[in-house]
């Protein structure tokens, strides 16, 4: 596995807690939670388009965007950072750094998604809304969704006519709920089956093994392209044209043209996929959650309430284990 | 469709309103859709054994319980009354009755289920909690797995093994999540392709057509004896067993056993399924929601969340309707 901040990555989280919480941290003083904010600008990301409507703030305004010019060093966004973007970002009920500047271990939560997936853009919108508040580290693992239903023998839901019927709807009201702008149509079925994401999935494994502060608003602006705007994403000069709104130089774009054929992005694509399907996945997007010294999967962008649920307790854990330990320096240090 | 309080059905709401309210009420002052608060006792209801775990109130303390007596005429519960049950029980969001004593229209909402379904067991149950927050009109519709699953040559989902396996822990998880008390094993798999809930399906349908005050808990009991205490419900004694759990006497229980061998009971619960199928049904639970004047498929007990946000906006159009015309009349009044 490709980890990018192994010390954040597993801790060491007490022993046997329950599982969950009461539902929504009743009694406990906390959010619920899914608050579904508005996703936040990353503090250093530059955009070379107009933000959407649905990207705006709270209030109605735009989200703040940093003109200053399109080349030179770019500051990464907080995820990039290994091992302590958030943290260091602060967060409303993480415990971000211990007293001696060390930060605390953090749930370690890996998204695998193929951005032919409407409910994977689903999920990581959501994720990317919640990290902060969740205090987690939160890993974006691009993977191929042909290869996870090959090996599994699954099939895409929509084949089965009264489903596909179904999905039309719920897609819609879930992206209305969560607020992105997936749009969809009867012909969409048909459009995906006649979509290969390889090659699209590969560029973005290219981004991730070479500029990964990228690997964010790239895997965004291929969705957006695909289910937002209902263009292709298969074609050379389109990978282009979507690299280029995801604020990627046309050097770097080239580059990473010239790596989707080359057998070290082919292969880690391929081992990613294998790794969800080890983790038990047999569709996207599959959330993978590690605490307690165990990998949990959560299929499917319905299911992180729980997720989010089980998380705050992680915290709740983390927490009282600090004021242990406050308590006990306090203690030797007065007596 | 048989429908028993369709004074109570359609209602006249605003044209064109907004589908979704934004997410979780923000800005709105509302609480969350979903509180997951624990079941509440109904009013009349009897109980005949002593109430599990998973039944105690909020503090720990057991459900109040009336033991009147086996016998005699038992008072419905709450949702058994037509058209005005849980309005006249009082409801914090619910707007009740009118000024002038009309009970206002409610959201419809139908959950066609069946026993042999644990996801319909948590759907059930989450159902039961909110009706009373949402004010609903709920409406129980038991209905055969087997038919729809035959009819839109759907497969049950766990057989795909990496499906499955997940199945397992997802089970678990959300029924703790939920606070029902599913017990799902690797066995219960085969277990439920070894059953057919027709016999049980029949069963409690007949005491829809009969006696629906028992609908309630005789689904419950069912639900119990097979996914709690993984007991057989096909066998007649068993039946039995169950209706004497849910407070029926051994005459109504006799009777419902005879029944289901008669063609009006075989049709009822044939013209259900077929009616879940018609709004658009491929598995269970399948929640169908009615507003605008439109039928609205929810599938699975995931989407909880979205159809109470959905029903929160009614209950919000309604207030601001009322209020309205209120404030017609105080104009009227004392012009």
């Amino acid at each position: 596995m490709p980890a990018r901040s192994a010390e954040s990555a597993a801790g060491s989280p007490p022993r046997e807690p329950p599982l969950l919480p009461p539902p929504h941290g009743e009694g406990l003083g906390l959010p619920p939670p899914l608050l579904f904010l508005p996703s936040r600008p990353s503090a250093g990301r530059r955009r070379q388009r107009a933000p959407h409507s649905w990207e705006r703030g709270r209030g109605g305004k735009e989200l703040t965007r940093r003109e200053e010019g399109r080349k030179g060093s770019r500051p990464p966004p907080p995820l990039a950072r290994p091992g302590g973007g958030a943290a260091a970002a602060g967060s409303r009920w993480g415990a971000g750094a211990g007293r001696d500047g060390t930060a605390m271990a953090r749930t370690l939560v890996e998204l695998f998604y193929d951005v032919v997936s409407p409910y994977s853009w689903l999920g990581f919108e959501v994720l990317c809304r919640y990290r902060h508040i969740w205090n987690i580290d939160l890993r974006f693992r691009p993977a191929f969704l042909g290869g996870i239903m090959q090996a599994t023998g699954n099939k895409p839901p929509a084949m089965l006519p009264k489903r596909a019927e179904y999905m039309l709807k719920d897609v819609k009201r879930m992206a209305k709920y969560y607020q992105v702008p997936v749009q969809i149509s009867k012909d969409d079925f048909q459009r995906i089956t006649g979509t290969s994401s390889l090659g699209a999935m590969r560029f973005i494994t290219a981004i991730d093994m070479t500029q990964p502060q990228y690997l964010e608003p790239l895997s965004r602006e291929f969705w957006i392209r695909f289910w937002s705007k209902h263009e292709d994403i298969g074609q050379p000069e389109n990978m282009l044209a979507v690299a280029g709104q995801a604020g990627l130089s046309s050097e770097l774009s080239q580059k990473l043209l010239e790596m989707i054929s080359s057998p070290a992005v082919k292969n880690r694509l391929k081992e990613t996929t294998e790794e969800a399907i080890k983790y038990g996945a047999f569709g996207m997007p599959a959330v993978v959650a590690h605490f307690n010294g165990e990998h949990h999967l959560f299929f499917g962008s319905d299911r992180l309430e729980l997720l989010g649920s089980v998380i705050v307790l992680q915290i709740l854990m983390l927490a009282v284990l600090l004021m242990d330990e406050t308590a006990d320096r306090n203690v030797s240090q007065y007596s």
